[in-house]
């Protein structure tokens, strides 16, 4: 759908640090298109524009598990996060992707503080306080780690 | 295992609001064991003690998608809600278990303001302010109309 966002991602008119990490016939999976306020910090994009998980493809359906098992095993080995948090909102941009957020050192403890942590550091950017920005770079090379591992 | 909470509640020494709803070789799906702050606030469990969705079994993987969109078509059709959330965090509980969350008429708008909503409720029936609880009989009657739509 050439107005929505993630479709534009998919088709390459927005970029995400680092490029597509992994890709199959149903999913893709990439950095957040936002500045790189985590590094790590994954979206698993359906290839097709569909907006409620409801709508998946058998096939869909079937890839959805085994992307997100080896996103987060990949992320586990060269991160070795805490936690990782898996979240499909589909609000912002309604077409279906899940956030895949890894929980590391020196962030808040809980998921709940996470988000509120990421959202205030997006509004800052936002505001023109870029403090809490890494270089694009730092993206990159966990990306490259990242494909590596799930190639 | 003995001292996790979503074990007690696979094995029935914790209850949920009318109990199980769906359930296969690798998954089970329950209303939240919480007061029921939320019809049709579901939780999908792995059946098998796990604690990080990177160490999903091939079998648990390729059965979580169909889980997950069988659940969410089913609540779609009983509830109609407005976007449906899906979440895993696994800290307070950390055994592998997913919130499906339905954003309903008349909560707030957005996923955060949604989670805040419930996190404030659920701290108010804690502290004894049982206003917003619904009764068991409501989430009793949705479970038996998504056990219907799920067999």
């Amino acid at each position: 759908m050439s107005n929505c966002y993630t479709c534009g991602v998919l088709a390459g008119r927005h970029s995400a640090p680092g490029g597509t990490i992994y890709e199959d016939a149903c999913w893709e999976v990439g950095h957040i298109s936002d500045p790189v306020l985590l590094p790590g910090y994954l979206i698993i994009k359906l290839r097709r524009h569909c907006e409620h998980l409801a709508d998946l493809t058998p096939e869909e359906a079937a890839t959805l598990g085994p992307v997100v098992q080896r996103t987060c095993l990949a992320l586990a080995r060269i991160l070795n996060p805490a936690k990782i948090y898996v979240c499909s909102f589909g609000e912002g941009v309604q077409h279906i992707h899940f956030h895949v957020i890894p929980s590391m050192a020196g962030m808040p403890a809980g998921s709940y503080a996470v988000f509120l942590w990421l959202w205030l550091r997006r509004s800052l950017h936002r505001i023109g306080i870029k403090k809490w920005v890494h270089d694009p770079a730092v993206a990159e090379n966990i990306a490259a780690q990242l494909r590596h591992e799930l190639c």
